[in-house]
């Protein structure tokens, strides 16, 4: 199986494009789609996404992924293999979300041209003419050590996130805060207008907990909750979402819209 | 085969996190996406679609769909067997379209956890921890007896729908008009702007006939055509739709826009 | 396998109609979506996306795809053989762009009743009742000449493109300069804003070159370039797009949006 991420969009064949050059060397195999709407260039959202499906996938699957802003430059092109599978793409930043949970054990630089669809690659379209066969090549059963140079895994790109404490470390106004558990920021907003931080289920206390959110119009204080079930529509709430992250929701509506929210914006977590 | 339906949309991979899912169990089943651009909670758009698409499946098709506003609270979690297939998801009115004209020979309230991805499901996507799963083993050949506790048909959640007459019972106000056929009201508007109705293609006479719609702005008649040759453009028209209900369209363009119409809105069939 | 291009959007299961309908005919046919965000009626943006992704696929691919103002009208459904694959669809020159570079073999009416999904087919939807069907049928090894009446390929209707010269010939008040290379004009918009000509790379010159776009404000002078790399983001830029048609292009940005361009808009290549 081989899924597919990118930020190429509906609109257009580009995607097909791709999924006719896999066909072709690897006929048969299933394709999946993670999202083709991921802004243009935009990595973290690519990042979120291909982290956040990831572990729901068989062992072995092929993740192929391309936001690519640096296409046609120096930038490397990457075949990475995990425990449960492969990943395929730019060398930009955008493994990083499943390497956190899922370090490679193989880093390869794409550079054996026997495994791109021509000698001659395009140079804006990348995804076409190397990193979709090199996919297929690899669910067909190619070897990863086949593809190119092995490189140190150390080595790949880290993504620029904004400005923002990353991980679950106290800030230091917040250190002297008993009450603040863990401070973070926004990752991702989802299409519901959720607002997903990089705060994890595990920083959350048994007893009653708050977020508090650094909005543009000041900060925000909103309840960690359990369930949806009784909460007023057009209410802001809390709750640990399906992901694993600490999610700020706004029933039947959108917290995105409701806070001026943005990617990179910080909160904290409290207990009350 | 499996299809899916679902409000999820499609910038985020919560879908492929179900597909994801349903590989895991059942790899190499073929999944076909009925749409996941549901509006949010929807039911009766969700409803629509997927009664229309049901009968141009092959028999043994498994229909997982989710338009959920009711997670994690007590509303059931269902699996339903009738003649040509199997539907999957919450029970809120969604199969209500498919079962007017299909009933359900077998009703299960999904409460094994044995056919879930787990047995702590997540309070906010049961799409990935319930139904997906459910889906998968459904088209792998379980039994629909394993899954849970059989329920009376009878007892199955009915749509809340706008306020209007449903089917084609001639309204207390039009009964004394002999030119009126049948009344009823816009059940769905489709992307092209077409206005759906729930009188059946059945009750359109041999002889000329129009449609009545009640509009904000007050009451407009539509003649009923066979063919858009001939038809002006922007011209508004009435026809029997590919679906077999009677539909308001516009050469080339939007019947919504053109009418300001919204679903439930009325309208009456009538002979000319 | 078989692609599916239309234009009936993400909003509504129209396309999984279809693919129900081909499922029931040939079932476990993979399917690949080339796209369905195809503007309404537009058969040039068809045309080109399919042009575009058609030489990816493996032999024997069935291209079906569906933009068909004349539903229902006299317009002929036809079925081609070309040497690659095959295509299906109505005859309104959607085909014209693949039969460029690969012209067909065999041109069918399709006339026999036998491989539509009913004798009575809905007037607004050959999609389901026509043209799916008989796609799965040749995915599934009939004989193309079992469709129906063989017709004469040089009777197909071309499309109507908007009023701009065709090809690579050079513009009469061109025909003085002789730094004009080819003239052309706008065959496409993609979602990124790019904007793709029907100059072919072929027309390139070794040395420096520049390309006049002729806007609604006036002529623009655009450099050529080989690489993104280095260029100034919002920078406009004339490139071999990876289709290999000359393209203009605004780096992190909407080259449509910058020029206010649309499709017809003419061209020139010149060296420097």
């Amino acid at each position: 199986m081989i899924t597919m991420l990118s930020d190429f969009g509906y609109k257009d064949a580009y995607v097909a494009v791709m999924k006719g050059v896999m066909a072709s060397i690897a006929p048969g195999e299933i394709t999946c789609d993670l999202t083709h709407a991921v802004p243009p260039h935009d990595i973290l959202a690519a990042r979120f996404n291909l982290m956040m499906a990831y572990p729901y996938f068989p062992k072995g699957t092929v993740h192929l992924a391309v936001a690519d802003p640096g296409v046609g430059s120096a930038r490397r092109a990457i075949a990475l293999q995990c425990v449960d599978g492969f990943l395929v793409g730019p060398d930009n930043g955008l493994f990083s979300g499943v390497l956190q949970r899922s370090p490679a054990l193989i880093a390869i630089a794409l550079t054996n041209p026997r495994y791109w669809r021509t000698a001659q690659p395009s140079n804006t379209f990348h995804g076409r003419d190397i990193f979709a066969p090199v996919a297929a090549h690899l669910a067909k059963g190619v070897s990863i050590h086949e593809l190119g140079d092995r490189i140190d895994p150390a080595t790949l790109v880290e993504p620029v996130l904004p400005p923002f404490s990353r991980g679950n470390e106290v800030r230091e106004d917040d250190a002297s805060d008993a009450s603040v558990l863990a401070t973070g920021s926004l990752q991702y907003i989802d299409g519901f207008g959720n607002l997903i931080s990089n705060i994890s289920a595990d920083a959350v206390p048994e007893g009653p907990w708050q977020v508090m959110l650094e909005t543009l119009t000041g900060d925000r204080f909103i309840s960690g909750i359990k369930f949806y079930d009784g909460v007023d529509a057009q209410a802001l709430l809390a709750l640990v979402g399906s992901h694993g992250w600490i999610e700020i929701a706004c029933n039947q509506g959108s917290a995105a819209k409701a806070l001026a929210a943005t990617v990179g914006m910080r909160l904290s977590l409290r207990q009350i």
